[in-house]
């Protein structure tokens, strides 16, 4: 294999056959190519892109690169659900065991908060106890018994995806919608599911900031589980607020519980009725969407999924009397008021800033190794359009760092706006794709 | 320096500045930075360029990178000339000479050949004992006694612009006209000159195969020339056949001398006439253009350039006899002819054709480390716009190795088409830039 001649013919808008890209995928997780011809490779992937044919080579090369999960065992059919990454998303909490509760398996493979944006297995593991880490055997009897495990992503499941990540990660080239597409797919498909539900969000807190991008990437997305054989539907939903109420791992988990039980914020159990209920249709549970979205509604009332939710966690170890008693969670020592400056309506919840206000508390990472504090974030009590007077409480600031709070006072205050004049807000679900119906 | 943030800037098409530009070089150098973010870096530029104050800032930051020569003890106009590299193209042996007979000192740090071009340090290396690795006080002894030195680039000089050539080599990032301007200039600028004479070539033979693209490049260099303070002239010459009539090194050394004898061909003569010429006129020594060319025939014409010739092959520890005794050149074993298949004009040479089939009879490099044969090659006894007849030789081939015979002469065959019709041939030089006059 030539690669720089490989690079080149990329670099010059040309494209690489299914076979160069597998061999390369394979050469490169095993030493056998250096990382800078990778790493030429991937910039000019950034400016040229790949075509629908090669993102799909190259997604199914990184899947096996590894293990790919064969869940065969399992009649019940297996869909995943999978979010771009936002601030106060917690719907995987509330989804997933809904989902199982309601006849799915859902091998949940999830990742890490980054930036502004939370993680999964960051929630996850506010709760005393509990394992995001149980190797493939323990995944599997997890599975067994729950129909829902979720768990971080293993050595086994599609290490090339992983090594050219951290290489990404160094070499300004994660912002490539081909490149994320495939990455996201890539793990996904490790898991041997049948089906996958996509969350893509939109918005100033979303990684795909406009609509615009967020289609792009949902419909390559699609492309390659149509190439690769699997049903995709993919929703398209808005990130310019945090989702629910709570931003921060522990007063996340709370939140999910009380969804599980009822009491949720409308916008967090719409998000969340909308892609449980794409996972029914897609695992052939339920049709049409409004029958399945009933499912989802009855689930919940009858507090299957907040039961479920408590056998998951404690099969992985976890206390699942925390479902009833929230003091069981890391709480923080502090707690102060963001207040409306004057009378108006909430105009903006600018999720961006507001997430890295949350990383700034110690809820999030700034780098890849850096600690979090599961305790400390925020609580919005007004969203976008609620009337306030001034003086009243947009939000809690929950911290146990009084250092921080000068500058977390002044993000903030930044991204709340208010304004005298009515405010139009916009969809939550704004688009649905889909390659299968 | 925070490099992905540096990566990012340049990949989205900003402008990097000065400081950025030597930290990140110095810190690539000292192999601080690694190479996988280098390669990013250079494929970013690839895509998106460099400005001429970015590209100014690179080729300092090269050139500073190790020794930069100071030749103040030299009183006479240091003035250097430079090919971007083609086929038959041994105007070095001839313009060095001539230039230090006529006045200047001539510190010339040359190359070797690669793919279909040759270069100046294999030609001299066809002649026994020549040594083109002399240290910088041998250099500088050489200098001193001559007036001219012929040598290949040092460790000490541009060491950055080794190590980046070097990873530009192996990830596609080579045909950049910012990064090949700065590498070049940086090399010529560490020879510590007053003035630099251009030659860039443009053709089926050349790097740039558009006279665009070699007008991009010669006004990139001049644009260094500029910010670093240098005077620098650059001519745009034909490279579609080769230059002369021998290609490979033993031949091109006769060519060459045969030309300080009076006695070379007439489109060999006329483009050493017009960098010499532009050398005399940066350095001072004759103007205008058309004295500074009677200057160059005066001296070939008494047999100053022979002389310096072979006074510098003496000091370089190479047999100065070859001067007058061709014989004490290696000599291939076989000779055969490429004749004409019908009667009519020369209507093309391809030059890069050309110059594989004579890398590929060994008298060139495929690969860096590759072996090469001094004493084979081609001789052309026509060349485009000349007429021929059915049978008559157009090329002499000089071989060692009968097994490569018929790919070359398939190769040649390719290379040499004859029309019935009249040939326009372009003139030999096309245009001519300065950024001093």
């Amino acid at each position: 294999m030539d690669v720089p001649e490989l690079i080149r013919r990329k670099r010059d808008g040309h494209s690489l056959s299914r076979e160069e890209i597998f061999e390369f995928v394979e050469r490169y997780t095993h030493a056998e190519v250096p990382d800078y011809q990778c790493a030429a490779l991937l910039m000019a992937i950034f400016f040229r892109g790949l075509s629908i044919e090669e993102t799909a080579g190259l997604t199914e090369a990184m899947m096996r690169s590894g293990r790919v999960l064969d869940l065969s065992e399992f009649p019940k059919p297996k869909i995943d659900k999978h979010s771009t990454g936002g601030v106060g998303d917690k719907t995987s909490l509330i989804v997933a065991p809904v989902a199982a509760a309601g006849g799915l398996v859902v091998p949940m493979v999830s990742g890490r908060g980054l930036g502004h944006t939370g993680g999964t297995l960051d929630k996850l593991e506010s709760i005393p106890g509990f394992s995001t880490r149980p190797d493939l055997s323990e995944f599997r009897r997890v599975l067994r018994a729950c129909g829902v495990a979720m768990v971080g992503q293993t050595e086994e499941l599609a290490p090339a995806d992983r090594k050219l990540y951290a290489l990404r990660d160094v070499t300004a080239t994660v912002e490539s919608i081909p490149l994320i597409a495939a990455s996201i797919m890539s793990k996904k498909l490790a898991e041997g599911i049948d089906g996958l539900v996509l969350d893509v969000k939109t918005g100033s807190g979303a990684f795909m900031k406009t609509l615009e991008a967020a289609r792009e990437l949902a419909s390559r997305m699609l492309g390659i589980g149509t190439a690769c054989g699997k049903r995709v539907r993919a929703l398209i939903t808005d990130m310019n607020q945090p989702l629910g109420s709570a931003v921060g791992n522990a007063l996340e988990v709370i939140e999910a519980i009380e969804t599980l039980k009822g009491r949720g914020p409308g916008d967090l159990v719409e998000v969340c009725r909308e892609l449980t209920a794409q996972m029914f249709l897609l695992g052939g549970i339920e049709k049409p969407i409004e029958r399945a979205r009933e499912k989802f509604d009855r689930l919940l009332a009858g507090g299957y999924g907040l039961q479920k939710f408590a056998q998951v966690i404690a099969e992985q170890g976890g206390d699942a009397r925390v479902v009833e008693d929230y003091s069981l969670l890391p709480a923080a020592q502090d707690e102060e008021s963001i207040v409306a400056v004057s009378d108006g309506v909430v105009a903006a919840l600018e999720a961006e800033a507001i997430g890295r206000a949350s990383m700034l508390l110690g809820a999030g990472r700034e780098r890849v190794e850096s600690k979090i504090d599961h305790s400390v974030g925020l609580v919005f009590e007004k969203k976008v359009g609620d009337p306030v007077t001034a003086g009243e409480r947009i939000c809690a600031v929950y911290s146990n760092d009084r250092s921080r709070l000068p500058r977390v006072r002044e993000m903030l205050r930044k991204a709340i706006s208010i304004t005298p004049d009515p405010v139009k807000t916009r969809p939550l679900v704004l688009e649905t794709l889909a390659n299968w119906n």
